[in-house]
């Protein structure tokens, strides 16, 4: 595989040109001291680990894979000492509350962070990212005494975290768990069950694993108002703040793949585990969904950083590779074969990888932006517009940034041909890695049925409305140049309008119509939304085109975005019309 | 993964009912014969070796995998038997010349024992695959005593062939391959230079292995006029037509690839080798142009069967499977949660891949009964006809029916949720087969040049118009119930003719138009040939309804296409109408 350079001065321009968020960190109490360039000086720092350290090692890691042995998992050869140097260096406290520890980075900025972890090893990345996500959770929901002896030691990487959701009868549906919690005098509980599909649920990379898990306590109301969480250490810690005795969870076993095949997926056995109530009991998945949004934006940029590899290993195969003559004026004579690069079908797919890669960092630092927003920002107005836009975008951003992503890393294997299917150059990796981000967190179906009915339904429409504000805010400034393309987003923009209207109207009649068009729904927003990134990046671009020469290829690549990729939402329009009808015909016998 | 059945009632309905196949044969002189009862017994004792017996070993084998060492290639348990058994039963032979011992099959059936084999497993169907394409080539091109001394033995499987035309820097572009033939003084060749990628090329199924190699003769001219062909023997064979001294072409190593693990992908040394040139000097490309038809299908079959299998089980998992609950009226009160085929979103995904299977099967028999008219009829006109249909729709098999194919094991790992990523349940294996399919015999994007540029271009439309007559043709006689789906093809229709007509006029002016477009134009047609195909099946079906209820589903699946599947054609037709404008815009190194 080629080396992994990260695209510092794309993410750059974003930040700072497109989205100028420094101009809301200057607003923000917490943020005041962060500038521009403090905020580079730590994206390069982490530039360099990526590309350096984790990324050189992500396929051997691949080929070895973790092993189990009676209960103990082995990570691959390397892991142990990248994830040390990662953890020494703050990294797994990036986004972290500083008063434990953390960086206190906004979300804008760690999201380049995660980007160049998954693109250089998407499993690795999984260890820091999980812990994350616990580290969070526990931060806002749990309680001083837990706080105090479990945050530190995970934000410096001495411990990890791990999140125990899915029974083995239970993934999607929260709501019939059986893992229980039954009360211990001392305030402790005693968590039994067995949780499966659990990232980082055992390995060697730490000394402790926090388990955050999901079990229902014995006066629990049924269904998903009966969910209470826990935590659960793999050892328990003395008074002293050290690792005292083995607590009674177990690793029964692991995963075989298809992909991330160095991240150990495990089988958790809780045999009367010691835990503690995280939150109010049966409060559980409210407690989970407040860091959803963080981690779904997270799982988004998995399929992202996947197809931002993909994409430079294939621009730089598509210059080197000589294969077929191009048309005439592009034809270099005097080898016996052109480059891949002049071939219309080649540019084609490396102009779809450009415009879903670069228009997904554009996206997700937009989500980005706006969950600094809604954290950080002092009027209740403009945090309160953020958070919606936040519980609009999530499930946008997790479903359409990991297709897109996944789209973008096929293509990527196609443009090398038959190299592109064997392991050596390791776009196949990249393909294997990026499937799963469409599957885990919450399927890319069930996004789709966030997106349309709680979101969109759920507030009767309101929820789109602070992005649909924004893009007529672009419009309203057209940019001279780029008359077409105004008009083509307008058109988009005016049609998602008008197919929420059409299902928001049919919703009361048909209570299958949210379910049989979500998917296609979704889609459609990402659609709109990535035009909608593309020609606030060619806005912003044309001016500076003189100045920064490579910017010419932004507002080049959204008008290739427009022609040829945005047509795809009238296929999306026409299923949608569709409502439930051509779904419910057959009987369930008769498929 | 769940037992693999063959759908015979389908491939039936398929063969009898909607083409009426046999009414070909009875006019066919050398099939005169073959009458469907005899067509179907024989397709029942194929799938019985399909279901038994390679099915129940795919996943072991893809766990195995081939193993190589020292260039020796041994493949994974039971392939030896398994093949043993196949070659004993004819199947190897399947569609051979009767002259020399095959079955003489014609393709409408053999596609249908293609699509079981590769259902049960594609790594296995490869081994009889590559050399049924080896059998039609010498049968075809080579002289009387090559014929004589291979042919029968290579048709009841004891010995195999492969195809070696890839070199490592001479992939789809093999006018610069650089292998060289020099003639010997007994009238043989010697052959020397390295391909890679050659499927089958080295393994322990058979006693010789017959590899029909493309060389360049001293007196080559230049690019692909200058590539002839050769048969080169791994054992000499001796007058007596038993294996004589060991040939100079070895195997040096065997491609770790993303799938088809259980297939030996070889790079094979030729080092000096004896060889038979096989039809005319320099005529080596055109000789194998003339089996392309065939293996273009097949292979276009690999990824309908490996559909085929996905769907199987994710009907059969979203059947069984419990999680949420469905809308009101479908609810399953006494159980926990309802099966997940309630849920509208499942059913989009099942009938999405029901859509693509079926209509898959129609359209690989529809031109395989065209190859079989080409072959066989006696009528010049109607052979002409069918030729010119199989010109046009080879590469729409080969592309169409693997895109769609990788997308419906996608779709079908997508069903099965987290278990979906596991290998355990089979359905990651089914996507990580199928992809290749997308990749060898010729990339997508070759195929649609192939489609756009040599056939619709390069005959100025007249080879589309026998598919646009036999659309007018259903259109001509309207169906009760299906008026609405009768426009929508009528519209799509015109579409295909619109857009041909506004790519055939700028092409003079415009050179890079073709490559530029190509991909969108061939799924355009990909997409229209399957509703032409749900609505000739819906048509027959209709009326069959109440003797045989099963098929009241296709009436009902061809509505789902053509609401939900067909409104795609139109974001290929916004990006044809792009022409090359937006694909040139950026210099080589602005990407």
């Amino acid at each position: 595989m080629a080396d992994y350079r990260v695209p510092r001065e794309d993410m750059q321009f974003v930040l700072q040109d497109v989205f100028q968020v420094d101009k809301d960190w200057a607003q923000f109490g917490e943020l005041a001291e962060l500038d521009i360039d403090t905020a580079v000086a730590i994206i390069d720092e982490g530039a360099k680990l990526a590309e350096t350290l984790i990324a050189p090692n992500a396929r051997a890691a691949d080929e070895e894979g973790v092993s189990f042995d009676n209960g103990v998992v082995t990570t691959p050869k390397g892991y142990k000492e990248n994830f040390k140097q990662l953890a020494e260096g703050g990294w797994v406290g990036v986004t972290a509350n500083p008063e434990f520890g953390g960086m206190g980075l906004p979300k804008s900025v760690s999201a380049q962070y995660e980007e160049m972890l998954c693109a250089a090893d998407i499993s690795f990345s999984l260890y820091p990212g999980l812990t994350a996500g616990a580290i969070m959770t526990i931060d806002q929901h749990a309680d001083e005494s837990l706080k105090a002896t479990y945050l530190e030691k995970m934000i410096t990487g001495q411990w990890t975290g791990s999140m125990c959701l899915t029974e083995p009868h239970a993934g999607t549906d929260l709501g019939i768990i059986r893992s229980k919690a039954v009360p211990n005098d001392d305030g402790s509980f005693s968590i039994s069950g067995t949780k499966i599909f659990i990232t980082g649920g055992e390995h060697d990379l730490a000394d402790n694993i926090i388990h955050l898990v999901l079990a229902k306590l014995p006066d629990a109301p049924a269904g998903s108002k009966g969910i209470s969480l826990f935590l659960v250490p793999k050892f328990l810690v003395n008074v002293d703040g050290d690792i005292g005795e083995r607590n009674g969870v177990h690793c029964g076993s692991i995963e075989h793949k298809m992909g991330i095949h160095a991240s150990a997926t495990c089988v958790l056995n809780f045999d009367g585990a010691k835990g503690w109530l995280v939150g109010q009991p049966h409060q559980g998945l409210p407690a989970m969904f407040t860091m959803m949004n963080y981690e779904r934006l997270g799982v988004g940029i998995q399929g992202l950083g996947a197809a931002a590899r993909s994409y430079q290993n294939a621009l730089e195969y598509a210059q080197d590779r000589i294969q077929g003559r191009g048309a005439k004026a592009t034809r270099e004579l005097d080898k016996e074969a052109d480059p891949l690069i002049v071939h219309g079908d080649v540019r084609r797919m490396l102009l779809t990888m450009k415009a879903f890669v670069e228009g997904g960092r554009a996206f997700s630092t937009y989500v980005g932006q706006q969950l600094d927003i809604a954290k950080y920002a002092q009027d209740p107005q403009q945090k309160a517009r953020a958070e919606a836009l936040v519980q609009l975008l999530t499930p946008v951003a997790k479903a359409f940034l990991t297709d897109t992503g996944f789209e973008t890393t096929v293509i990527g294997q196609q443009v090398f041909g038959g190299h592109g299917f064997i392991r050596e150059w390791g776009q196949e990796q990249l393909v294997r890695d990026a499937r799963i981000a469409q599957i885990y967190e919450g399927t890319n179906g069930i996004q789709a049925l966030d997106l349309l009915g709680r979101k969109v339904a759920g507030s009767r429409g309101e929820l789109l409305k602070p992005l649909l504000e924004d893009i007529q805010a672009l419009l309203a400034e057209p940019q001279a140049g780029l008359e077409k393309e105004y008009q083509q987003l307008a058109e988009a923009t005016q049609l998602v309008g008008k197919v929420t209207k059409h299902v928001l109207e049919r919703v009361t009649q048909d209570e299958n119509i949210i379910n049989s068009v979500a998917v296609e729904y979704l889609n459609l927003v990402g659609y709109v939304a990535f035009a909608y990134m593309w020609l606030r990046m060619a806005k912003v671009a044309q001016p500076l085109v003189d100045e920064r020469p490579y910017l010419a290829s932004k507002v080049k690549t959204a008008k290739f975005y427009m022609a040829r990729i945005l047509p795809r939402i009238h296929g999306l329009v026409g299923a949608i019309e569709d409502g439930s009808e051509s779904l419910y015909k057959h009987e369930v016998g008769e498929f």
